[in-house]
């Protein structure tokens, strides 16, 4: 039995389970770090004591950008988040410290490919992109079927993408980038650009297909960089219907047969990528 | 003894060894599949001649983009390059023919990445890009130690990255899709955007400072979709000794804090990168 914890920007996912099918979540706004990790902690300690000390290991994987060094003191650590009431916050230190098991820290994003992999759009695909359009943008990739961490790990919501002001004159929203990826196209971007919650325009809405022209152009680049078999696009954002056909139309123009089209399709386990990916996270803890 | 193969737009370099310290090169121009083969396989023959049947393998790390998936028919071609009279080319299929050895065969820039991490500036470094910017534009990078492949390989100069044309109207050089990174930053791209040589412009002409920006987004695009510890930036255009630091300023300057600065350098093998990797294609070749 493991404990798997989506830590978001708006919601903490938490769950007991061993996968997707026997996982029960339950949700913990995200609010000061002293707040949400005491809340997680509780949760975390109850499902301790349910289990009859058959609690095995706790995985988390976390908005970031994070810490995830083993030999580094700022191990666990949310490091520099735009989030400024989490920066620079252990995250799970706390938890390790309450519980004594063994914790696995990642991406949020890196725990759903993981999740994807295992039991989701991505069983048996050995090289792919997890990508999320959200309250962020964030990246996972796997190359020849492992995690790819980098020196630290990706940051995919930060590419620069080709911007005409002509067309589109909003700055972008990303406050140490302005027009990155994350600052053109995430939820808070449509939202300030159209004054509107993304929910709330309609799917016939000029937004959609700018939306769609720079996720297209996000899944080319990592395209280039990374030759994906299949792409998977999650997220809020992504709950548009409208969008994936849209990108991968535009996907195909941008790209203009010089290389061979990933799949780009939705996420098998939707909202719950990240969280059963935090199991995971826990089994390779535990196996460590 | 190995022979490697670094073959380019402009020229096929060919050596036999066993690594840098004992490679013997030879240059043969890039004309007509016919011609220049032909000329590669007189070389080989002439060295497993000399070598009294020492010549183990052959590694070949080609211009692309390439087919390198062993089980396709297509396995050893130049598929969907821009260079027409090398379009669907069958290169390594003649040469493991006319050998009887084994023959490796990937990318260039994998070739030259491999060479870097064996011999060169990325010993010991497990997360590296190694970028080339000449005639084209490649790269080849490497996680967890080993090089990523994906689907079929990174087409690295085929990324979109911002292009203000208010600053810079040249609408960029690739057949295929314009203002790519290709495009807009190769040598022949240079070329066009200011009628003159990349070699005959001045360190302070305008066109250096553009060049490093367009690189630097390059180097961040990459950066924030791998995470490396190091970016190895060679090729022809890079022996302009002026535009490493810009690169390095602007870099720095466009990731503004968010996340660890990789370290960027130049080759240690320089040009002879591609070739020497070739031989360690050649050895991996021997080794299946």
């Amino acid at each position: 039995m493991y404990a798997g914890i989506e830590a978001g920007g708006t919601k903490f996912i938490c769950g007991v389970g061993t996968g997707p099918d026997d996982l029960e979540t339950i949700q913990i706004p995200t609010s000061t770090p002293a707040v949400t990790i005491a809340a997680v902690i509780d949760f975390l300690r109850a499902a301790q004591d349910r289990s009859g000390g058959k609690l095995a290991a706790v995985g988390i994987g976390s908005f970031g950008p994070i810490c995830t060094d083993p030999h580094s003191p700022a191990w666990g650590q949310i490091t520099s988040t735009p989030k400024t009431a989490w920066r620079n916050c252990d995250l799970a230190g706390p938890i390790r410290a309450a519980l004594d098991v063994p914790v696995g820290f990642d991406t949020d994003v890196n725990a759903a490919a993981l999740a994807e992999a295992r039991w989701g759009a991505a069983r048996g695909v050995r090289e792919f992109l997890y990508l999320t359009i959200g309250t962020g943008i964030g990246g996972g990739a796997m190359a020849s079927g492992r995690v790819i961490h980098g020196m630290s790990h990706p940051e995919m919501g930060h590419i620069r993408i080709p911007h005409d002001v002509r067309v589109d004159p909003f700055t972008g929203c990303c406050p140490y980038h302005g027009d990155c990826l994350e600052g053109l196209a995430s939820g808070p971007a449509i939202q300030s650009r159209w004054n509107t919650a993304p929910e709330d325009l309609p799917p016939d809405h000029p937004a959609w297909a700018l939306e769609a022209h720079y996720l297209a152009l996000a899944v080319v680049n990592v395209a280039c960089t990374l030759s994906p078999a299949c792409v998977i696009l999650g997220g809020g954002v992504m709950r548009q219907a409208q969008l994936l056909p849209l990108i991968r139309e535009e996907v195909a123009s941008l790209i203009n047969g010089y290389i061979a089209l990933p799949d780009i399709v939705p996420p098998k386990l939707g909202d719950r990528a990240g969280v059963c990916g935090a199991l995971v996270l826990a089994e390779q803890a535990q196996a460590r």
